[in-house]
């Protein structure tokens, strides 16, 4: 079982003219990541956002599916959020992480075209190596650069085979988790 | 480029009880579908539901991407949704594609557990070999049996490294043209 988290970031991330912001927390991509989580062995889905409204959001979503009527509607729905764990920053996952005393890789992902890449074959290799790696996704317009800036790597972007590259969040997530995870 | 087309289909489908319904059409899973096909050069994306009331709807989302607000707003979201063909039934589909003269092999994909099998590396050497297929995408819990026998093969199911089995039809579309199309 691979050693994999990940973490969704509301903020920082850049809007379309670049500006920094918080995002608002999409339900979708709630259920749609912590589903992907789920089947490809990710140990913990940290919703990242430092607005408290929003945060009380997420866990009313993930209450309705791990206890309420949804638990019993669908209980596979419930599985997959319980992975979700709310944190008001970055940083605090990464605390959250030294606390469990796991040395932990940080990765980003960014559509946009930066310098510094490593592949997800690089990764796989180091996952399989017995590295835990933190996946970081941005909501909205992707990471701020700041945030790009503390990551330890970043990952290539997503390709098709065209020069389209404006993949969802929660595609991406899906597609990373596979090359990581699965054989071919 | 490979010659691939997508359906996703709202009616035959089955509910959580198994019975045939027609379900709603979900905003997001035209965006996230219609962006993961152009980013793996997707020839054409077919929507299909019989309810008019739902074909008008995936209408005025179209259009409101490729020529309304969101056209200025975000174009490569047009350039994505554009790839949409709204169709009264699976036969339609079929239809349409043998007066374009194409002939194509028909491929479902279900999560349930099915005899006849094929592995995303098989239909891939066959696209690579000149085939063209459709890939058939069912909503809700699946296409209805009905449906599944009609199709030239079934794909089979997207696993991770877990039993965890219930991606949604956003992500499982998003992995399988990634396997589908891109070499590792």
């Amino acid at each position: 079982m691979a050693n994999i988290y990940l973490a969704l970031i509301h903020y920082p991330v850049v809007n379309k003219n670049g500006d920094v912001i918080a995002s608002a927390v999409t339900n979708l991509d709630l259920h749609d990541i912590a589903r992907a989580a789920k089947t490809y062995g990710v140990k913990q889905f940290f919703v990242v956002t430092p607005l408290v409204d929003q945060q009380e959001l997420i866990r009313q979503i993930v209450g309705h599916w791990e206890k309420g009527h949804g638990a019993s509607y669908n209980p596979y729905r419930g599985d997959a959020l319980q992975l979700i764990t709310v944190k008001e920053s970055f940083d605090d996952v990464v605390e959250h992480l030294r606390e469990k005393d796991v040395s932990i890789k940080t990765i980003a992902t960014s559509a946009r075209e930066k310098e510094r890449r490593i592949s997800c074959k690089e990764i796989r290799n180091q996952i399989y190596g017995g590295q835990t790696v933190l996946l970081v996704f941005g909501t909205a317009w992707g990471l701020s650069d700041d945030m790009l800036n503390k990551m330890d790597e970043i990952l290539e972007p997503v390709k098709g085979c065209t020069e389209y590259n404006h993949l969802s969040v929660r595609s991406a997530v899906s597609i990373i988790l596979d090359r990581l995870v699965n054989s071919r």
